[in-house]
């Protein structure tokens, strides 16, 4: 089936932007282009939009839709069990039951794999990033939220009905932050970007005097950029985060034991000012031989991991015929 | 290879009692006896009078070592890798390094595969207990300690380097009691039976007035007995231990998604004083389409969960051919 044809097509829909790339079958982003996620009156005017944007990059790069095994295309959403809609996303506005996996089918002549983007990003690091000597692995996206993908056997684990792998949502402080979920001290309600802004405006209420006192909009990025520069106040909110990430990296360690943690989205482009401590902590606190043998890093492919790993679980599923 | 061989060794090897079965290709167990743990000077000793127990087992039944496939067998101890030894119990005095496969498969004449003792347990609940129609599957024995099992794609996952699904060493709370690995706020340092007790004394000490006040040794058993019977302080205690232990099934949930979680050991046989409002609590919290769909339940097997897990064990690997 897979004949003759090099290419897939990888989607990375967010919030913001929608990513689209050709990713051919090593796993190498020949081609990329962005356009924003907003402005339309329904999700149908969004997937066109997609559509022509695809045909657009196809057409620059003068290939043909035929040289295209399929698409893949991660969401930040839930989406049901068999893969084919996006159930209802609270980061994408009016999207409730939309159809994506067969509008896009119908659309680009192709076959299309549908799963949730940290989910890809997982995979994409698996396929072609840090991950790519290993077997099992669990990916955290630290973003406004945190998301998470785990792959297990070298393929993805979505959980028994389509929505595990929500690390985000792993409770580690049982009287913590409330989280937006409902429940109190999940791992995103005390270490994501957002955390990061709440518990530093926190410091400057209770009075702690910082560089970046009386700045309007501070985001998790300035406070980690004030705790590289010494910025005692944003250091302490960043070394707070650190032991909490720390903590949760230490409980997937003993529950699922994977060969390699990865950190991505924003927040893991802090660098070393958080990476550093995470390792320390969470490594000073695993058991063996985990302690040792599992690997705690930032990905490699940045924010190609949701384009590239939408085209290599595509591949993956296309490939190996499964039907889900 | 297994061909005429209708038959498994079970066992169990536990720090007070060693445990085991004749159990058949249906999972069904034929014949078990119990055999002390302690009072050898050497482990040698011990799988000695482990292998004569056997072979009185074996006779008594009046069957031949040829008609056997393999022995599995659980220890509650950290395994090498390979399967190959027992590293290091902290519940089996004097028992590091201890080559066990292959000294049992020398003394018994058949192959043996070494597992950890809740491993099995998940896997002989899979096989045949209450996750027989399931493809995956968490359980917890909640005993003196709490250990666990992750069953994924009708197989053990024991993680990349063997230590993995130590379910009891998921933090549920950062500033919770010190657990005995030295971590704080582990579920097994919040709701294991000697938990149980400790909180329970805890009261007490402050005040509490219970039935069970005065009495010199007081077990998990007779905390939830007396808060079956109404015991005010019991009650408190139990509903104290059933949020912490559904927090962790809704981490559990949240992160591996299993079909079912499964509670054993003994602090389970308590029943619904613990279970109910364990799945009430922990249903309320689980995201959806998992909080519908998502089965937590009392084990089947019980005691005999380990001895028939093992042979289960034994019966997919040695006959998948799968060298580990």
């Amino acid at each position: 089936v897979t004949k003759g044809k090099n290419y897939l097509l990888g989607i990375d829909l967010g919030g913001t932007n929608i990513k689209i790339g050709i990713v051919n079958k090593k796993g190498v982003c020949v081609a990329k282009k962005s356009i924003p996620f907003g402005g339309d009156k329904t999700p149908s005017q969004t997937i066109t939009r997609i559509v022509d944007a695809v045909m657009e990059l196809i057409a620059e790069k003068q290939l043909s839709r035929k040289l295209f095994i399929g698409c893949g295309i991660g969401t930040p959403s839930p989406i049901d069990a068999k893969r084919t809609k996006v159930v209802n996303a609270v980061n994408l506005p009016g999207w409730v039951n939309v159809p994506i996996k067969s509008d896009l089918e119908k659309k680009l002549g192709m076959p299309v794999v549908l799963e949730n983007d940290a989910n890809v990003a997982a995979y994409g690091e698996k396929w072609v990033g840090v991950g790519k000597k290993f077997h099992s692995l669990v990916l955290y996206t630290l973003g406004t939220g945190i998301g998470g993908g785990i792959v297990i056997d070298d393929k993805l684990w979505i959980g028994a009905f389509g929505g595990g792998a929500e690390i985000g949502h792993m409770i580690i402080d049982i009287n913590g932050n409330v989280c937006g979920c409902g429940n109190k001290g999940c791992i995103e309600a005390e270490a994501s970007a957002t955390a990061v802004v709440r518990e530093f405006k926190k410091e400057i209420a209770s009075g702690g005097n910082s560089s970046l006192s009386g700045k309007e909009c501070i985001t998790a990025k300035d406070i980690c950029d004030a705790a590289k520069r010494g910025d005692v106040v944003a250091k302490r909110v960043v070394s707070r985060i650190a032991v909490y990430l720390a903590t949760s990296i230490v409980s997937i360690v003993h529950i699922i034991e994977p060969e390699i943690v990865v950190l991505s989205g924003g927040l893991a482009e802090a660098g070393d000012i958080l990476l550093g401590p995470v390792q320390q902590e969470a490594k000073k606190r695993i058991f063996t031989p985990a302690r040792a043998k599992c690997k705690i890093v930032k990905g490699k492919l940045g924010k190609d991991a949701g384009v590239i790993g939408a085209a290599g679980w595509a591949l993956y599923l296309l490939t190996k015929n499964f039907t889900e």
